[in-house]
């Protein structure tokens, strides 16, 4: 049994790593932080999980590193960029391995950090000690991590359909479009109008058009995968769902299929290739036939649901994916860090 | 004062068709047509309709288009494909004014109908005769018509985006994407399981992809302003809400803009473009400065929104539109062609 | 044409204000006040609107009562309570006629106004002149008022159901029971967490259970109605729609009808009852039939459904009313006293 | 390890039924019927269980009462009333455990079931054996029984909050009035209009004003607890959520509590009976404190949650239940019998 600790418990991914982590066979969660609800039990902050004994027994408090750094073994961070920095460093000096789900360490350097946050890093010594906590291509990484920057939601469901097809040279990597649609609870738990319900039912819309910060991330991992700067469009919209996340990709082949022949055979590269990457990942649903990504399918789990269908009239190769932009965007994701780190079944906690 | 009537006025776009000619200062709705409601008020049928007074004098009775062409100086069709054309013709040979919601009569050519619907074309000596009825481009063309063909939901809200920066060759024709949204009233009034409140809720997804029927419209409008056939990329999804489709284009310049003051001086181009095309139009609305479109801000009214951003990053120029998709991209398009038609002021009756 | 002003334009009743009278035939919109939209123009705050040639005229402006007195004929103040008091004083001093949608002039007693909205009535000297504006009720004292005290949105769903059966001494006056569904925009435009989307959407919940603010109207407008002090039991639940309030009441009939005749009988004096309390009112619509209130069917209306049923087995009577929160329960209500009181047509501007 | 099987797997309780015995700890689900899926396997039906390994083996068939009788410890029917009891009889008969989640052996009397579910029961001679599966009251009968007739959801959230009180003689029985909201989940997996996304959404509505089938259970089980025959008054409405029925009761102390000690000395019996009751039991919640219930504090969850206030003003006890229609309405409830039929620990699978 380890001991694990989350600070900044009362948002939403918080709320997801409590439930989680409650759950979890093979920790003890000993420590929950968050200014607002210091002093309420978590079963008083979040009467859903009042079920579990442990929920009524332990209590929010003010965040404090030299304290979490002898109650936890391994600390979540849920904490908005820039403070969790902050938090990151004195644990990762007290000996903690830190799982930090911020923007703060999922950069390499320090000068698209503040490109695309538009501060200076707080801990760029910290940046080099840092895992991308994204399972699937880092797993051997994170074994050894005491720092792993769980990656954003939208990264997340554009770099797993899109990395393999790179590393194998199937697609241009010029020419990469993601449109992706979130559900509300992506923008956090905050008290701002543009999130109040009825600003959202019955509304869709883009924002952040046409620089995310999220890009920052996403073009990093897809250049190093492609072993050249790659530059892609991203398009974000809001949609009125609490959860899940369903990206679109619009990618450009390597090689043309203007004849049924070279569709199949090229059709047959794309598959083994997924197949490869994700045929035996607990994570990863390859989708067959007809099927395609649906986010009810994936919401509550830690799945990403990966469908693509060659477009003979255009010649363009579409992926589509879907997942829960809480649990295998954010909470999910960094428990199955956790998990590989530690050395447990990397399902554990997770099915 | 005309008369009208409507046939198959049980769906949504009939439903709406409904409110929009009951409270129609110049028409007089004399007959709405449903099999499944017939001899019903329309109050009963639309209880939301009751305060009109014509409301609970009103029958619904059973298409008969003998009846129709008495009772009727113009009729409009809410019905699928195929049967729309068996009602248009009778009614055309009469002598009645037809404006069809279906795709029946959208295509130059029954070739592609065949394509793209699978059956043959009921009534290809019609297809001369009818109008592509987008009154921002075909205004004069829909004032002598007898038959007009009211554009589909997704093709309204592609196609004013692109039409003008196609014919003003500011774009390259060979790279169009769409990517849409659409609220479930665009599947219709159809007890399917797939459009169930459980099943949509909580849910995103896209579906006919890469080929949805719409393309084959979209493609020959594009086609013609473009002087070339034109393919594009389209990809609808479905989204939790009742009404809104909200359009993400993927355009690529004509020109490469690859420092600030080319991008400034193309981006005048774009904006002059749009506002030789739309600035007096009174239902497509240019949003300025930071707005972006969003389907709250036009459902229940006949405005498209259009807003554009060039991307220095990629050298792409992303549009993006909302509608309301049973309005703009139905029913309110189609009383727009009748007020063009019956020499109405063109916003009678939407505003 | 009357000039009118809305103080308070920002929120969502005050947004209605803005869409009705900028519709409206018979008065010209001068003045729209908000602190925090100060020198945008309406259609900024409100690109819905912006279809309206005056939305892009109009400004914002800080609310300054002086100023209104001059600019305006009538006032609607659409402020929280306690601050439309400050309002309402110099503008009644000045001869402006003022609607005002908050609570304050609803009570004719400062003791009830304090015990329920805890704090001291700002302005008791001008409780005398108001006139509780439901005009169903109030059309005569509504005529000749110059402050208007429109109602809230349950009231309006409770108070018109059960006063013409409490006049009429069909029901026993001890033992109403009011249970209200309301839509999220009755919590106005505020950034608290409780009303984030993720917060409300698939989620039901009761609230200020037993004891609402608006039991004081309500229990005063019954008392009048009864002749003697009313007190009832009410509970409101926050459901995940943007607009509407569904009441089912719980009703003791004063006659027992333990048999198929005597139900029929007194059936015939409910009915009878309604019919010649509403039978002519524009608003009220008497359902017929199996028909039950929807609040689909009456959202973006000034109408309020009223269905009924006795039961057989319980000897109750259950009245079930439907209202738009926003329409009926505040700004077309208040519309529609101005209507009245400007001798205008009672509909104009609301069909 | 128990064989269990489930026979109509396609609806919502089948579909959560799957869920549950899939991943229940001492159970192996051998059977999986349903007509319209027959040959697909359980991860092509509901691909959100696709992660079990099971999901990707186990294959629909057609429902065959011996066959099942062979392959299954325990049978749950999740079928329409009338079918359910065709299929109970040969397994019962064949010896083996049915826990039926249609209304069909819920009422002891053949005759009530005529007259609220219109048809001749067809199995009368097994309503005797069969025990109605509520677990808090019913422990002890399920232990042994045979067939276990699973309650209705709404039945669920009004029966918990209730008997105790009832059996305490707390209150009144004459003057119950439940007053309950409704996801669409309980309507069904059927492809009815009424039912559609854009009929539900943005409509709040009341149905089966004044007699709903359930009151037919209700009133059984309500009479047993009071020693005499109970009728309730009851109102269900259908609201735009998924899931979750939020509760209402508005119910006559025995005792007047006119002053605030009486008041304080009658919330102690309250409290200390539903204490009583249900201080020890996993699955029901009594809120403390200022807590209301929130169907989103109990969807997934197997949790009833309960919370009372006493009116002063009018002297009424007002108890407010919230649980998920589909887990402890249903098929969590029934998992629930199974554990104690089985001898398995209560919360199996169920946490």
């Amino acid at each position: 049994m380890k001991k694990v600790a989350i600070v900044g418990a009362s948002g939403y991914s918080g709320e997801e790593l409590v439930r989680l982590l409650l759950h979890h066979p093979q920790v003890e969660l000993t420590a929950v932080n968050s200014r607002q609800n210091a002093g309420r039990t978590v079963a008083q902050v979040f009467p859903k999980f009042a079920g579990h004994p442990k929920s009524r027994m332990l209590r929010f408090t003010e965040p404090n590193a030299e304290r979490l750094a002898k109650l936890a073994d391994v600390v979540f961070l849920a904490l908005p960029h820039g403070v969790a920095a902050e938090f990151a460093v004195p644990l990762v000096q007290a000996g903690s391995i830190v799982i930090d789900l911020s923007a703060d360490f999922r950069l390499k350097s320090p000068e698209v950090y503040k490109e695309f946050y538009a501060q200076e890093h707080p801990a760029p010594e910290l940046l080099k000690r840092a895992v991308y906590g994204l399972p699937e291509v880092y797993r051997k990484q994170i074994q050894d991590a005491v720092l792993v920057a769980s990656p954003g939601c939208y990264p997340t469901s554009i770099l797993l359909p899109t990395l393999p097809l790179l590393r194998a040279k199937l697609i241009n990597p010029t020419s990469i479009i993601a449109d992706s649609l979130s559900g509300v609870s992506g923008a956090g738990r905050k008290g701002e109008l543009d999130y109040l319900f009825c600003e959202c039912h019955e509304s869709a819309r883009p924002y952040s058009v046409p620089r995310h910060r999220h890009l920052s991330e996403i073009e990093e991992q897809l250049s190093l995968a492609a072993g050249a700067k790659v530059t892609i469009q991203f398009t974000p919209h809001l949609i009125p769902v609490n959860r899940g996340i369903l990206t679109t990709l619009y990618l450009a082949p390597a090689e043309h299929f203007n004849d049924a022949p070279r569709a199949a055979a090229f059709g047959d590269k794309i598959a083994a290739c997924y197949q490869s990457a994700y045929g035996q990942e607990p994570f990863v649903r390859l989708l067959e036939g007809e099927a395609l990504p649906d986010t009810k399918n994936v919401v509550g789990t830690n799945v990403l649901e990966i469908a693509w269908r060659l477009d003979p009239r255009t010649g363009r190769l579409i992926v589509l994916s879907a997942e829960d932009n809480i649990v295998k965007g954010a909470s999910g994701q960094a428990v199955q860090s956790m998990n590989i780190l530690c050395g447990f079944p990397e399902t554990a906690g997770l099915v």
